[in-house]
Order: C-alpha cells, then sequence, then structure tokens
C-alpha cells in the first residue's frame, strides 16, 4: 500500500485540501477536549452549535452576504434543490426561464417541468454545450416567478463569464463548482445553491443562499424539510443537520482564508488553470473542448484525436499519480477537475506530464 | 483541554464505536493506499463502489434482509421520509393509517396529511405517551394503503414490544433510534426506514429498507430524489449519496460483528438497559417515566421529585463526565440514551452514579 497521495482529478467528490484532513483526523476522537468526535455531538449542543454559527459567519464573511440573504444547510445536494427551487418559487406566476447549457442545468429545467410552465431562455445545445451563450441571445419571457442557469457546467467545461440579465426575475443559480472560486456580488441573486462536494465539503449537502422576501411562497405539498420558510425559521435546523459535513466545510472555510480568501483563490485557480489551458493551445496533440471564451478554470475538458490515444493517456497518467482524468461518457476525452483544494503542484505536474505525453506520441 | 473520552448519553447524533473514529482517523488522508480520503472519492469510482457494495451486502446479511426488499441511503434522515413515504405510498388508496405513541410518529402523521387522509389507528397521547397502546387497541381502516408507526419513541422512552397487525396494509415502521440493537424479520414490512445518526453512523443520511413491490406509484409532483423508484433503479446513485456517513455505517457494521451481529448486541443492550432500570426500580428518589411494560432499551427517561433535584443531577453528573443526560424539554426529567456503541462501562458508572446521587440527596 502506498502512503503518498495522489493528485485526484476527479469532478466530485472531489480532492479536499491535505491540511484540513489532517486537522479532522487528529480531532476525530476527542474534539478539542470536548470528550467526544463532532459527529458524537447533538446538534443543540453547545460546542456544536458554536461550530455551526462560526461556519456561518465565515462563509457570509468571504462571500459577503447582505443581511437581506440567509445561509441554508440542506441535505440532498444540488439535486434535491432542483425540486425545491420550483416548489418554493414558481407559484408566483406559474411560469420560470431557464438557461440551459450543460448536464446539470437541463436535468433542473426537466424537474422543474412537473412543478409549472418552462421557458428554455436560452441554450448551447445546438452546439454540444461547447460555450456560453450572450446576453443578446437570452429571451426572458417577462412573466417568469424567477430565471435559472448554472454558473460552471462540470461536464463540458464551460463557464459564465457574466451574471446574466434575467429581465427583472430573480436570479437562481446552481453555483455548485465554481462557489468560493470567484467573487460574486450576492445582492444580484435571489437564490445561490452549490452541492458542496465538488469546492467546499465531502457530499452530503447543499449549501442554499437566499434572499429571505422569496420563502413563504411554496406549493402546499412541499415536503416540510424543503420549506425555505421552515429552513430558514428554524436556522437549518428542523431536523438534524448533516453535522459533520458542516464542521469540514467549517475547515474547509478557515483554509481558504489562508489563501487569500475567495479574492486569493480566484488568482491562484486561474494561474492553475492556465497552466493547463497553455499545453492546449500550443498543442498539436491536445485538443479542448469548450469554446476559448467559454473555458471554465474548475473543470479543464480536452481530447486527443483518436479515442485509443485517449485512452492511452488515461492509463498512463494514472499510472505516474495523476487519478480520475477520463472525461464523463457524454462528452468523452479527458477532464480534469482543479477545483480550490487542487495543490499548485498538481496542475503544473499535469501540465509538464501532457507535455511529455505529446513529445512521446506525435 | 481534556484527551479523555466522556460518555456521551446524547439522544442523537450520539456515541459512535471508538475503535470506528479511531480508523476512521487512521484512514482519513489515505484510504488504504488508494492516495485519497474516502471523502474525496468520486462515488463511481472502484475503491468508493467497494466500499459502498461491502456495506449494502453486511447490512443485509446482518438483519437478514430478504431478496424482495432493496437497501436505499437517502439523504435528509428520517424527517424526508416523513414526506417520502405518503409521496411515494399513500395514492393506492388516498388513505393511511397512522399509530401515534410519541413525538416523531405525530410529527410523520402531520405531515402525510398533506398528501391524503389519515386515520389515527391508536395513540398513547391521552397519557402523555409513557405506554404503547396493545393490539387489541388499534383500529385499522381497512383501506389504508399503508400503516406507520414508529418502534421506538427517543424522547418518552417508550418501545413497541411486538410488531402490530395491521390488517393487511403494508406496514410501515420508522425505526430511527432502535434499528440493530433488535433481531426483526424484515419480510413482515413493506419500508423500515431509519435516520442513521443515531444507532448507525453520524447524522447525513437515512437507510431505508424497501419491499420493491411498493415502488412506482408516487404522486407527480414527488422530487425526483424522494421517488423510491428512481433511487432502486439508480441503486442510490441518482445523485451524489452521502458517500463519507456511508462508509463510517460500513465501519460501525464491522464492529457490530465482532460483538455477535445483532443477536450479540441485542443481549448486550438489554443488559446495560437492566443495569440504569434496577436502579429507577429499587430507588426511592428517582422514578423511571415510562410504563414498565413499554420501557425502551435506547432511551432511558426518569426523574426525581422535583425539578431542582433533576437539574442538580444533570449538572453533577456533568461534572462527573456523563454528558447529554437532560431530557427533552416536552418530557423534562432526564434520558440516558444507551444506543449500541454505548460501552457497558458507561451504563455500569451512570448506575453507580446514581445510587451515590441517591444517598446524597434522600
Amino acid at each position: 500500500m502506498s502512503t503518498e497521495r495522489i493528485f485526484n482529478f476527479s469532478a466530485g467528490p472531489s480532492v479536499l485540501p491535505l491540511p484540513v484532513l489532517e486537522q479532522a483526523a487528529a480531532e476525530m476522537t476527542n474534539y478539542r477536549g470536548t470528550g467526544m468526535s463532532v459527529m458524537e455531538m447533538s446538534h443543540r449542543s453547545k460546542a456544536y452549535i458554536s461550530i455551526f454559527e462560526e461556519t456561518k459567519a465565515d462563509l457570509k464573511r468571504m462571500m459577503q452576504i447582505p443581511d437581506t440573504h440567509e445561509i441554508l444547510f440542506i441535505q440532498g445536494g444540488a439535486t434535491l434543490q432542483f425540486s425545491a427551487v420550483p416548489l418554493n418559487l414558481i407559484g408566483k406566476t406559474g411560469k420560470a426561464d431557464y438557461a440551459v447549457t450543460g448536464n446539470f442545468s437541463t436535468v433542473a429545467m426537466k424537474e422543474a417541468k412537473k412543478y409549472g410552465e418552462i421557458n428554455i431562455a436560452c441554450s448551447s445545445e445546438d452546439k454540444n454545450h461547447t460555450y456560453i451563450p450572450d446576453q443578446g441571445s437570452i429571451k426572458p419571457s417577462g412573466d417568469a416567478s424567477y430565471f435559472h442557469y448554472c454558473s460552471n457546467n462540470t461536464i463540458y467545461g464551460t463557464e459564465w463569464k457574466y451574471v446574466p440579465d434575467s429581465g427583472g426575475a430573480p436570479l437562481v443559480c446552481d453555483m455548485s463548482s465554481n462557489i468560493l472560486s470567484v467573487p460574486v456580488d450576492v445582492s444580484k441573486y435571489g437564490i445561490i445553491y452549490a452541492g458542496v462536494q465538488k469546492n467546499m465539503a465531502p457530499a452530503g449537502a447543499a449549501v442554499v443562499i437566499i434572499d429571505k422576501s422569496l420563502a413563504g411562497n411554496e406549493h402546499p405539498l412541499t415536503p416540510k424539510l424543503m420549506s425555505y420558510k421552515v429552513m430558514i425559521e428554524s436556522d437549518s435546523m428542523h431536523n438534524t443537520p448533516p453535522c459533520y459535513t458542516i464542521y469540514m466545510l467549517g475547515l474547509v472555510l478557515k483554509w481558504l482564508e489562508k489563501q487569500g480568501g475567495v479574492e486569493g483563490i480566484s488568482k491562484i485557480k486561474a494561474e492553475k488553470a492556465k497552466l493547463i489551458y497553455d499545453v492546449l493551445d500550443s498543442s498539436n496533440l491536445f485538443i479542448g473542448c469548450a469554446e476559448k471564451a467559454a473555458r471554465s478554470d474548475m473543470n479543464v475538458t480536452f481530447r486527443t484525436k483518436s479515442e485509443e490515444l485517449d485512452d492511452k493517456f488515461v492509463k498512463e497518467a494514472t499510472k505516474a499519480g495523476f487519478d480520475n482524468l477520463k472525461g464523463h461518457r457524454v462528452v468523452g476525452g479527458m477532464r480534469a477537475s482543479i477545483y480550490n483544494a487542487m495543490p499548485m503542484e498538481g496542475a503544473q505536474k499535469l501540465a509538464a506530464f501532457m507535455r511529455e505525453f505529446e513529445k512521446n506520441n506525435l
């Protein structure tokens, strides 16, 4: 058994900062003199409430979340939010606008169709989601209860570089794969939600940042745990929250602060992404899957000229300690997910490995 | 800071076996030579699928779950199942029977009212839930889609000692607080579900054991993640499951096997409970809250003759290293939750402490 950690390019669940894991291990059987693990704490205990409140306060400060908005931790990941958003919001006009730019925005849109009329405000499906539509091509319906988009498309490797103008409807954004990687003006959003397992914590929760004025209009059949009103009023403790996941998020936020917060990490992530995109741009072997203007700094999708060579690359990369580089089956090729916790060294070494592979296989 | 672990009588989240926590800590940064934490693994990776499958197989073997039934891991705890059960099942006849014997069965019943007609088949509310109704007092409606009960009432400290005859309707049971503590004939049940944070794992999931023939009749507005059909067909991987919680459950099951499995632990837990109930039965100070015939082996509820003395007991017990003994606010007094992971020594020492306290305060 190897005792060395590898470079894990998984799209989610994904790499976590090593110091965070080390601290979690050190605190596992006895959290700071409490005589128990965080896993064993009553969610109503002083020790746990203090972890919970500190995590919320850190997230609020680091994302500069205004007092108009509340932070919720809800089990079920982004997928449960695909249902919760329309259940809570669509009743206002019976209609919602969706920007369809990848896999998860399509899934979210299809789920919303159960609950009301859906207008596809824009779509990149015509070019297999290799680009992000520009503002001019967005057609809001004018009477939507909300406008939904996904700011980073994990599978296709594209990222919105601007905040779309929804024509007045509250903006709802699935930021699962790029939250905390780039500064965001939260006040522009009705709801930001993110499954935590890509850029925040181990799988098991979604963070929901909601303008409180949007709560309270849910469909009468909304499961109680999915009611934003109930969750706001109970401070995410209508039932036992995913306590340990929230604790891990807290540790990740402390680590992020040491990287210079969101501002600091946004420079680091851009540098990491550039290392790999520079290889693609100067390569005669590798081809980027996404249009340049829409490239994601979180998920780099690329391929070679043949599936055989793609397979060879993934196999040799795995052997060399770069794991989970195989692309999603709907895109093929390769994908390097380089979330906040991927060390600079991982991006540097992958870039070097790619150049070496090209030399040997041209 | 103390380096010693205390005896944690929390009702949930609650104590976990120390060897399990130690193993989790040891495997935190590099799981068995994979070069990564279980928290960082793609849920589709070979390493993780192997953990997932082994956990399912262990649970199936230890609970002797027949092939007619499927095991699901769903985020949201028992609370989301309070909604999922009626959303998936009540459509058959539009009606369901609920046995109301405590806090969570009441909450489940109220949530179900959103989705259909509810018949209260029996209730212990007349005596503040201090007992479990006998079979003779149960009045099934005759055309219920299912019959719901909660096998152990965490807050009131009562436990069903028999499996109710539902009059033909599929039995649905919330076993959150006594699952894996006593052998169960799973074939008698349509659905068994349990929030994992009491007797199985850290908070963040429910285990749902479902007769597959019951799936496929969900209400059209059912959120996709709550559809039993979808979850059965995707083997709990419609979205990213709560991977680390499932891993921890796997470790707990391996530990449980060493205690003699469910048969073995059921003797141990009865012995632990007897230690404390014996104090109550021979005491001139302490009074058990539940009727003897209905006493729970998982949650022992008791009090003294005054609230002042209750407070004094809790305070002195906490100081002596027995944590979380304060009873739930709706019952008052004290509660000692002695789930599977509570060591025998914890029950022994608490019993001794109670006798000593009585001596000093009579």
